[in-house]
């Protein structure tokens, strides 16, 4: 298997079929390039890595998105988590960590995008 | 036992028993306050709960601190990590996926910094 | 009075006694340590503090949210600063300078944000 | 001519002279400091100055507006830089090579907002 | 006086004459632009201005260039705010607030900053 | 001819044989992925792209590296943009843009950088 079809499967797991086909219909001659190196760098190249977990993965991505100011992949990858077996609790603590390291500002904008997917879920009582 | 007490205590697991004294030493009416902020608030009210365990916190904060931009405080926090029993092929992954999200000019700075605390452990082949 | 009953009449001094019941109402088993972390750490912890007073407070928060990029939490700390005494005139000087330091695209956001503030509150000519 | 005209001019002729009409309506006591300080210090005295063109000064900023996250000035400067002869294959390259050093995040926000631009122009195949 | 003298004036009302007369030896035709612009844009016409006091600009200073992770400007402006009447018991009061919305990291590294003027002008217990 | 190979040929180009060669050495089980990440990814697979040319590359890693705060890949991209024809006045120009964007705290820190190495390669008067 190549690293791009290994990236795309990844893709897939993570995120759902119908993330990966929305995204291939909106596939043009100005973003195919990028979204090559998102199949191939990102998910065929880092996430196929052995070392941590796919879990593990998603909790870095989680921190880092907040550090960063991302909410568009916050909520992605906040979804990813949830496949990959982060619970709701695991989740409330990795978010509130971030609050002392990143800022109370950073931090309450990830708990507002991660209580959407929540609801979204179902998994907020 | 207090936060405060909670706190120091957890800090002195995590980065040793040396770091609190030379820490307790430069305390002065001017950074009490920031000094007990951090062992209250960081260590006594948030590394202290439960839900996940403190390889998963130093995990966390390598991830923020190399999007963050702050190598004094990722030096520290790769010191724990490694204390909290996070392997050095597990810092590796960690670090590999910091360049897909936060750049390769962030993970470089953060594996120049792990790389000068492994060869001061003696990790490093 | 505790820490946390003092942090939430500091919040309700300074946003007003509507935002904190709409807060409230929203509070659920995954949000209520981040509450609680807004209302102890940042309010009852921080703000409650002597040595400079609230208007200074907001003056700082503006100036910090700007730079951080954070348009939610500055809209409310523009309200929390016109609340506390900062007058319009004050205003636009503290984000004239944020032009010069975090660069004209960050100054710009916030002039925008601080107009549909002040819009609102019938503040503008 | 003045600095401020000279200012005026180059967003007009930057953003078009709709852009410049719609800022000056919406000109009030509270933003005109602000505005003066966009056309003169900005335009007037930054891109006006000779040593490297227009549309170089364009792509600079393409690349300073993905690294600051800051998604609505990004927008202008895409349509600006359009203006100044950048090609859609040249806009594709620098956005691509933000992903690289500003990480696929901000690299994806950018490719998003360039989309939207170009689908506007009737420029996307 | 012209924007351009005027801001040299405050400048060396700010950080002293022999910071100016240091700043003038060091000027060359590749950073004589960048000097001028820091003297004109930025002292002459932003801080030149009326409606705060340059304590508030100083203070304002220190809580974005903490957030901006700028430690040598940082340095700079609390020596500018020592000189403008700032208190250490004010500047304290600053930085504990940068802790809550920069996150801790960026707060402590300001505090060590801080310590490292206040103990070169003996004011620190 | 592979794109690590590719990468190493471009890398050597932009920074000299000696810096591969240094970077060789220093190369070890820990860091040799993400030596193998900027060798293929960023340079095999980014700057090897037609479309915008080298010194293009160069000039907009200036502006995104002044940006995103890092000092020390700006040094070694400077010596870059040089190397791929980018002259000292349009160098000047470049950072005197980021002043306006990014503040001009970071312009300030870019030219400081600059002029270390104009110096070094003797191109200041």
């Amino acid at each position: 298997m190549t690293t791009l079809e290994d990236g795309r499967r990844i893709l897939a797991e993570l995120m759902g079929a119908d993330y990966v086909a929305t995204k291939d219909k909106k596939r043009n001659s100005f973003n195919e390039a990028i979204q090559e190196y998102s199949e191939e760098v990102c998910f065929g190249r880092t996430w196929a890595r052995d070392g941590i977990d796919r879990k593990q993965r998603s909790i870095i991505n989680i921190a880092m998105l907040t550090a960063l100011n991302r909410p568009n992949q916050l909520r992605h990858h906040i979804e990813g988590a949830l496949t990959n077996g982060c619970t709701v609790a695991e989740l409330k603590e990795i978010l509130l960590q971030t609050a002392v390291y990143c800022g109370l500002p950073a931090a309450g904008e990830a708990f507002r995008i991660a209580e959407e997917v929540l609801r979204e879920r179902g998994l907020l009582d």
